[in-house]
């Protein structure tokens, strides 16, 4: 068990990110005590119930008052607003950051609010499943994952050094970069990947020449893994989208200048392009496991029935 | 265990589909006796080696000699060829089936190869991995999972009772459907999933601004999961586009004009249009996995920390 790194931590959001914060801060020891504040009451209910945090409160300004460290946990449209609420509750010398999946517009939004004395640092924990909510959490989530942290020309190294040390603790490797470049980087690795199986899900649940039935029964063939990536939090991913529309637009437009290129190579049948092609990638897999960044085991571990078809 | 259902069957390839047949039959008790075909010596040495099978033979010609059934494993581009070799040598009455993920031109190239007194029909088990060869084959992947045979109009009705009941002695469920709708649907739920897997993961292997090590470190974020699927077997998968044309270009145009309208969505910045289709799909997720076609469980079941990256 590390040390207590925090008097007390406020957790602003208590969905998969929040949830599993408190879940390895306790495991690990890391916070005297675990304030949480979430939006609906439902949530709030739950993480009592739960017994998620120490206290819950109703207002995240609430929720803030004596905090040693502030991590913001909402989908990043509501990050500003997030920050316009607790600035003025901030303690002195507070650590504040957030989880979000885009940065540059986060920052933009959150740091006007922030008091002067009170540090702000712009984070995304490289981690998450498609579930969403208070009881989705779990303290290994950011275990061997890696978290980005996005400080500015005016950050205090102390505090960056504090948070990227909370974050180890957690169980992460931290890379620090900037805001921008973060933005294009996960665009590529993760906004176009989701955008894109939103859009084959769509596209294959609009057919009428095959039926829906039909593309649940043969999803076995490929399709499935993209529809869990299409099952992520609706909200979360359309925040991100308005959010980090230049870069994801920028990779979009990529992706479909190469898929035109395959459509036509699919059109003129040819066979080596294709080939070449598919042999490639096979590398970035490889890549992806030796970096201990998926596991190695076929087809993600499904070894044959789940649960028996009708 | 069932019955013995043949007296000796004739897996023609012995990679990942031909490996996993051996192994269920063998568990099965299905086949009085087992020969194996693959092209390479390799393959065939592996073979022996693991005993996948009772006999191995360098030629199909002689695997399939007095073999009551012959299951033809290989890319759907040399099915032809293999149908020309074995045509000679079948046993009257013996049934001679597929596994390819195409059907019509499969059929095409295969059928006039079959003599008289042969029972030809095509199959297709909607069941894999991204791995491949002799040693990926398992004994259950084809539990739970569907067997698609798509009988024409003068198939012999019970052969293809016998050739249903065997698959379904290897744990499938089956359904029979005409060759160019099994095309059709297979364009959509694994055909054009492959082609944008392939195709993002390409994408992001070129870029400039973002570095490989980049792609990989962060691939968490839902990249990865494109990456498994585009590490299969590339052999296999041109053959599948090239065998396959029509039906993929068709549906690709259908994956690009949903996505033109998304991109659209996105540099407009409507958060209605994206939350509704983001929503949508979720539903889509919920009944593969009411129907078994999938685990429930988050992120495939992925729990922290794989590997220690460096």
């Amino acid at each position: 068990m590390a040390e207590t790194m925090f008097n007390k931590v406020a957790l602003i959001g208590l969905g998969l990110i929040g949830s599993s914060l408190a879940h390895v801060m306790r495991r690990e020891g890391l916070a005297g005590e675990i304030a949480g504040h979430a939006r609906s009451s439902e949530t709030r209910a739950k993480a009592v119930e739960i017994g998620l945090v120490d206290s819950i409160h109703a207002t995240a300004a609430e929720a803030v008052l004596n905090a040693d460290l502030v991590i913001v946990c909402v989908p990043v449209g509501v990050c500003g607003a997030v920050a316009a609420d607790i600035g003025p509750h901030l303690k002195p010398g507070a650590i504040v950051t957030d989880a979000g999946s885009v940065k540059a517009t986060v920052i933009a939004a959150m740091a006007p609010h922030m008091p002067d004395g009170v540090h702000f640092i712009g984070g995304h924990p490289i981690a998450g499943t498609e579930q969403s909510g208070p009881e989705a959490g779990f303290a290994s989530l950011f275990e061997g994952r890696w978290c980005v942290l996005t400080p500015g020309p005016g950050t205090d190294p102390a505090a960056c050094d504090r948070l990227e040390a909370f974050w180890r603790a957690c169980g992460s490797s931290v890379e620090r970069m900037d805001a921008e470049h973060h933005d294009l980087v996960l665009a590529i690795t993760s906004h176009v990947p989701h955008l894109i199986a939103y859009n084959i899900v769509g596209t294959a649940a609009d057919l009428e020449e095959v039926t829906k039935s039909e593309v649940i029964k043969y999803s076995a063939a490929g399709f499935r893994d993209f529809t869990r990536i299409a099952a992520s939090d609706p909200v979360m991913w359309r925040d991100v989208f308005l959010n980090n529309r230049e870069a994801v637009l920028e990779m979009l437009g990529r992706f479909t200048e190469d898929l035109t290129a395959l459509q036509r190579a699919v059109r003129r049948g040819d066979g080596e392009g294709l080939q070449e092609l598919f042999t490639r990638t096979r590398a970035i897999r490889r890549g992806i496991i030796d970096a201990g960044q998926d596991e190695a085991v076929p087809d993600f571990g499904r070894r044959g029935e789940i649960v028996p078809p009708e």
